[in-house]
């Protein structure tokens, strides 16, 4: 028994191939969200699908929905869907592969959409933050639920705002600012979404294809400051320094440590401070730093655990502002909500994987996706993640074809619900 | 017992407010080694001095030598000096002090020079690195010590070399080049400077004046690279993280315990960090850094202290390179000696507070000074500090001239060798 099929490598090769093509310049590709590129993949992902057969629609929203001609059924559909938006020069598969995945298993009821349950695919857009420093702007608008003020958010080259680009792709922004729902919870059965792992755990375990958990939310400080004293380097003895680097420097460490301790204790916790820098225009060698700036972000699956481990955080700032004379100052705090992949599905994932012979591990998302909105309004909500390499965002994502279509035929499989002739056979 | 003296407190401050005058435009005050401020400054001493009946003589290095007259023996004279540059808007009293007190010692024996060992006052030239990049240059040069490659530093604007400004100033540049000293060890019986403190421990320990015990050497590298993974900040967990700055963040803190145990066992050590910064064009709130550049100092008067230190470092270096898959990366290393100060005439600094009732504490100097040149060349060399708040090289240095005078005082009675009659006798 093979899983993978030579019909549907074709199809998927044939599909990631024709939307590559149009994605700009290299390296890597580039479909803006709201932009040429996503325009170009949506183009080409609707001429293909017609080609299939299936009926296309592009909503108010100019999200493109997909279904098979003779599915004239009303009841709420179960949404397979992904983006077709990338970061700039990122891979192709982040976002593309669920949406591709979602025309194969389309595919596999052509002629005889009354053999599975109602079926949708959905193409969204502007899902990546790269563009205008907000992300799921497709699937929030689709919800009625992107902020007003996200509309006056700027481009990243500094030209022109998130509005003037819905606006250029169509939107009515009356109807965004008005927060005005395509689609009510009640209105969908399930959202799935296939995605590459954006991490190295699958690829460094060896599992091919993993049902997730959750999705992290994060808790974020774009900027912390530490304010010391600055001074000769070699005239000021350690009791009367005030040195932001050891300070700061001290409280990664013991942040690192009880990070550590929680994971051993079976928390979901991830910590990173990705940017640290003292002050550019004063700091030298002999110089003991004044001032250090560095961001501080703490994701979880569990909202308490971030709240926790934040509290600790702070906590121990006071014990080191006491130890070592500096004071550590906050920017505003954001906040994105963890969400929870829909137990239901999960457990469908797993009846489906067993069915097939493959054994699906469980991981969490660390990264964000659209089917957080989704789940966090409501909707049961699941994810499929499909090994990958190098992480995403980037020109070297390496995903297998043959990897991807099992995470395909697990999902068909799950859709089915155990019907497995009629999803696996190809036509 | 008065130990301020009217008059000597009128001298010292006609001094430091003459050579204030012609320190450049504010803020602060601007001497530039070899340049126009240091040449003016130098101007307006020998100016005084002949006022005060001292004999100058200017030598082939074009530093200022000033004598008694009277003072005909040919005995190895006792030195008082320092220079008499400053940074770009230093403060008015690093350096000058130095040469003032000295000019106040001679001027206690004028008309009876044979009541004093032969003395004569050194104000000095170029000590600042901050114009060419180079400590220490009129003293080294006075000892045959200057690297010829010193002629070819530029000056911090990028225009002209030290070579320039020194011809400019009339100094043979051939003679430097071959290493020709002016004076050589056995010629100068002791050189002893005055100096401010140059950072706060007098101020906060209610020390007037000290005595240094040595001058700290130091140990630098400009630039270490320390090199992990970047990655996707949710989506990445911790043990398959490279983490740079949790890498760095805990050599620092291990180092930083380190240093906190070795003070604890009376060793002298000063430890600092002042550059860490993750890579500017690609660090981001969500990307696990994967690179941190930092500089790394170590200072002590015990150049083996420096070198154990160094070595635990690099043995830290290898341990967290295991243990997170990092890399660190170190630019040369640059060493300067550390100088020991003059037992005997430490000593005798000790025993001439205590003739005038004042408690001598002793400290050693964490900034370099010409003083560790003379040391280093086999001529006993002793410094004392004068308390002063808010640090040197910059324009709010503040010493107090009662405190100056306290330390003119100690001196005189130091190098008069407890016939208190002659030294601090007004005339």
């Amino acid at each position: 028994m093979t899983l993978v099929s030579q019909t549907d490598a074709e199809l998927a090769a044939r599909l990631f191939d024709a939307v590559a093509a149009v994605s700009g310049e290299g390296p890597g590709m580039s479909r803006e969200s709201f932009g040429e590129g996503e325009d170009r993949a949506m183009a080409v992902i609707a001429a293909i699908a017609a080609e299939l057969g299936f009926a296309c629609e592009i909503d108010a929203y100019s999200n493109l929905w997909m279904r098979l001609p003779d599915d004239d059924r009303n009841a709420p559909p179960v949404v397979i869907g992904s983006h077709l938006d990338s970061v700039p020069h990122g891979g192709n598969f982040d976002g593309l592969a669920g949406v591709v995945a979602g025309m194969l298993v389309l595919a596999r009821y052509r002629g005889r959409a009354h053999a599975a349950p109602p079926l949708r695919v959905l193409a969204l857009r502007g899902e990546e933050s790269a563009w205008y420093g907000k992300a799921y702007i497709g699937s929030l608008a689709l919800l009625g639920q992107l902020p007003a003020s996200a509309l006056d958010m700027p481009h990243r080259s500094g030209t022109g705002t998130l509005g003037d680009a819905l606006k250029r792709t169509g939107l009515d922004l009356e109807a965004i600012r008005a927060g005005r729902a395509l689609v009510k919870p009640g209105d969908i059965a399930a959202y799935l979404e296939l995605h590459i792992e954006q991490g190295p755990v699958m690829t460094a375990r060896g599992w091919p294809v993993t049902a997730v958990t959750g999705i992290r939310g994060n808790l974020r400080h774009n900027v912390v400051r530490c304010i010391g004293e600055a001074g000769h380097s070699g005239a000021v003895p350690r009791w009367l320094r005030k040195d932001a680097v050891l300070a700061v420097a001290e409280l990664l460490s013991r942040m690192d440590e009880h990070w550590r301790v929680l994971l051993q204790m079976g928390m979901d916790l991830v910590m990173t401070s990705g940017i640290f820098t003292t002050a550019p225009e004063s700091h030298a060698v002999s110089v003991i730093p004044g001032e250090v700036r560095f961001s501080y972000e703490i994701r979880s699956q569990d909202a308490a655990t971030m709240e926790r481990f934040y509290d600790l955080t702070r906590e121990e700032c006071r014990s080191i502002e006491a130890a070592r004379g500096v004071r550590f100052e906050f920017t505003s705090r954001i906040d994105t909500a963890p969400a929870a992949m829909d137990a239901g599905w999960i457990g469908r994932f797993g009846e489906a994987a067993q069915r097939i012979g493959l054994p699906l591990e469980q991981i969490p998302s660390g990264a964000g996706h659209d089917a957080a909105v989704f789940a966090n309004a409501g909707i049961p909500a699941a994810m499929l993640f499909v090994r990958n390499e190098h992480g995403s965002h980037n020109p070297d994502e390496a995903m297998e074809i043959a990897d991807f279509i099992t995470g395909v035929d697990v999902l068909a499989e799950a859709v089915a619900g155990g019907d497995q002739a009629s999803v696996r056979t190809q036509e």
